[in-house]
């Protein structure tokens, strides 16, 4: 990959703020020092034929480099990680793919699940009748994530992308106390967050949306 | 991989027989031409100390070879595509992988919901006042699923492991006629389901459940 452009959202409220998922391929893009720039479209043009042109779906991220246009955060965050050995190492392939996608489908569902319900849908009747369950879920998911990671520092021990995801993921429900509950999982977040890498990605998402935050009416 | 262990659910109720996740495991060895046997869990065994042992989440599937053990239906579909052309061909992996991401992470979450809320919670008062929503973004990425495909037989063009994922991420919304409003959607499962290899997984999976349904009380 030489000039490589990432596409996020112009500006998006402070409650999403550093959880739109174009911070994935920025960290990767970080941690395995790529050098990247940044184009937004504002979430209300991302339905525009131009927009879906790039991204069917009207979503974000998109990367786009020499090699063509990619989607999918995790999609993009393998293509990079499948270059650099720091985010994959050769002899454990599989394994950071295992927790990749277990990151993705396993662990993101309720939590995701979880955000939507209390942040876009906070004041819908269903939410407090639903919201229970979810809980339940998301506690069972993030006891078994707690026995998984033990008392290791990373999810395979080391940081690979895996671990990119898992965090991004577990930041879902920072507006939660569910977390600390996992004494580990909360430290773990917290090292993979201490990465200049990950410092540098979110500095990045943020001084976008700081840019252009809406004039108050 | 020499020899293959699937692991799959001993029974499950009607309403979830073929589309337990596993199916996407055996689809995905029949295409490839991989002998592999079937071993089961009962649903109610999940938890369990032992079974946690193979999947420290307790759900299906897993899958055992002599590399070890593997976990998380996409990323053990990926493992046997990256071994078979015909279903990752080596000059358009990241198309392929673009696609296997966009079915699990773009396309199953909003119709897994769906699945969810009707088929295991349909009773419940929550349903009625979310399920509308639900849809309309059920209907969002169906539409540009949809336009997508356009006029081609597969995602590529030529069936890969994405539509593998695809066809069995449509299949959770079987219980609906949400699927009709899309022709092309419609006929494109149907070709997919077609394939001989998707029978003899079905097969496969359901007689499983036939020789382990429970007796009438």
């Amino acid at each position: 990959m030489k000039k490589i452009t990432v596409w996020g959202f112009s500006w998006v409220p402070p409650v999403a703020q550093g959880l739109v998922r174009d911070l994935r391929v920025r960290w990767a893009l970080e941690e395995a020092g790529l050098a990247y720039e940044s184009r937004c479209i504002d979430t209300g043009e991302r339905n525009s034929g131009d927009y879906r042109h790039k991204h069917p779906f009207g979503m974000v991220p998109v990367l786009e480099s020499a090699d063509g246009a990619m989607i999918e955060s995790g999609a993009i965050v393998h293509a990079i990680a499948e270059q650099c050995e720091a985010l994959m190492p050769a002899d454990r392939r599989a394994e950071t793919l295992g927790w990749m996608f277990t990151a993705l489908n396993t662990v993101e569902p309720p939590l995701w699940n979880l955000f939507v319900m209390d942040v876009l849908h906070g004041e819908e009747a269903w939410v407090p009748l639903r919201r229970p369950a979810v809980v339940d879920e998301v506690n069972h998911r993030l006891a078994a994530l707690s026995e998984c990671l033990a008392d290791r520092d990373y999810l395979l021990g080391r940081f690979t992308a895996a671990d990119i995801l898992m965090t991004t993921v577990l930041r879902f429900i920072r507006h939660t106390n569910l977390l600390a509950r996992f004494p580990s999982l909360v430290a773990y977040v917290e090292r993979c967050e201490a990465r200049p890498a990950f410092d540098a990605a979110l500095r990045n998402q943020l001084d976008g949306y700081a840019r252009n935050e809406p004039v108050a009416a």
